[in-house]
């Protein structure tokens, strides 16, 4: 079976548990909403390949612990939407969660994910229950405090705060945990695995700020996305354009000379290349630095 | 030591472990104001108070289950109190979470109580590791979906609701949580103990309702509390003030009498009338009734 397809059907198994004639109907709407469809789902994918290239000796928890890691990106995501953080009117082409169905039910929802993840995980240690406080150690300490996703956003209530601190925790922790989780729920051990989580999180990041930045070519150089109406930290900003260019690429060779010796060492690598590829195409990497060139001989 | 003494350093010390110099302070203090100092951390107690009716073989699992279920409270009045929902100001006599640190800090420091209080769960189990699978699963399902609390809150956004399925999913189910988890973490079968839960949670909520109505006895019989003013569901406006002191003396009666035959059932009776004798004082219900006849006569 595909990966994405696990994926899919075991998100759609962990729901459904929480669905039945005595759960609220708007609550059951609002979380479906924020799950389903899902964005491109890579850090179950990337949790779930780690475990196969483990040995993937109990599928079951495998599945549970990349659910789980999804379960928490999409509580954090419509947490992050609510009018007291970005205000996001739409998340994945329509509307967010709490544009849909109101501020109330969008925190409950995320409350509701966070508890399910959890859930999720002790229902489906059921042939692994030994490996089962260690993996809930690694998924929570990548959510919580001190430096989890939560502490991550609260960061940005900060006066100040370092680029790498910030990123790290809102970020990578999560792909932390979807490496070593993976690692964990295959039995193995989960300390060399972290690495791949942390350079592939960062690369992630600074995906994301280039996006931010380039999403408006008018204006390259001279940025006006999200990160800057909010005042938050970017390495696109911080760099500039084609820095940030190079540090992606740096990232993702260290995400992939990261990936220990193991049998499915080489499709984890071609799944790096895939994923970088996704993030900043190539195309998209060469029209941003020849226009970054143009700018500097106007400028100069 | 006194179990209030055992809860009271088990929550310093669940909370402690997410503090260190990467954790942002503003969310470290939030989460601190939500918990200390505490209500009468009567859900904690029960939970020691049936571990201990239970043998208490684990103490660190029965206060790790005791201070997970206390987190969890405090995150849902943390987000109970934000201002989507009763925007309150004030909680436990002082600044609500949201009034001294905003609601950004407000909505992190309910996610990440809801992050440790698993986390707790998870760290403690080292001793008795095959119990941690079950306990959590029944503190999830207290506070999750289907029918936890935050599928009680969210009955609060439905146009139609049962007071029996709202008062049992918001109040109730962290009480079953308390007494079942007790069981479970010391190693006995929490079926017995549910009803316990069960009728105490419920006990607690029409105690609720009537202090919310008697909170000014100028109005008796014409409620103009929190519960009326939100348009909630209410035993002492469903029953009047009469009948639900009815209601909550015979609740506590079946409370006393669903404990199951055990070493420490004789104080665990002495325990609920002591909480019965908190929650509704003699002297209160007397005076209440007396104002009912009043009215009543008045109205005759």
């Amino acid at each position: 079976m595909k990966a994405i397809t696990r994926i899919e059907q075991s998100l759609a198994a962990a729901i459904a548990l929480g669905e039945d004639s005595s759960c609220p109907p708007k609550l059951a709407g609002a979380i479906r909403h924020a799950v389903f469809p899902g964005g491109a789902r890579i850090r179950p994918q990337l949790c779930l390949a780690v475990a196969q290239a483990c040995g993937d000796d109990d599928p079951l928890l495998s599945d549970a612990t990349a659910v789980a890691i999804e379960l928490l990106h999409c509580a954090s995501l419509v947490h992050d939407d609510l009018p007291c953080f970005d205000d996001a009117p739409t998340r994945r082409g329509r509307a967010s969660v709490h544009w849909a169905y109101g501020e109330p039910l969008a925190v409950l929802a995320g409350d509701a994910l966070i508890v399910r993840a959890f859930q999720t995980l002790a229902l489906c240690a059921v042939h692994s229950p030994l490996r089962l406080p260690g993996l809930l150690q690694t998924v929570a300490r990548s959510v919580g405090t001190p430096n989890g996703i939560v502490a991550g956003q609260a960061w940005e209530s900060e006066p100040r705060v370092s680029l790498t601190d910030y990123q790290r925790a809102k970020t990578g922790s999560l792909f932390v945990a979807a490496t070593a989780g993976g690692a964990q729920a295959a039995g193995a051990d989960p300390l060399p695995w972290r690495a791949l989580g942390e350079w592939l999180g960062e690369a992630y990041q600074v995906a994301d700020d280039i996006r931010d930045v380039a999403a408006d070519p008018e204006l390259l150089g001279k940025p006006v996305g999200q990160d800057v109406a909010l005042g938050r930290p970017s390495a696109a900003i911080e760099l500039g354009l084609g820095g940030a260019l190079e540090y992606f690429n740096q990232l993702i060779a260290n995400a992939s000379d990261s990936i220990p010796e193991c049998r499915g060492a080489a499709q984890l690598r071609l799944l790096v290349q895939s994923e970088a590829e996704r993030l900043v195409p190539v195309a998209m990497a060469e029209a941003l630095l020849k226009r970054v060139a143009a700018s500097t001989v106007v400028a100069s």
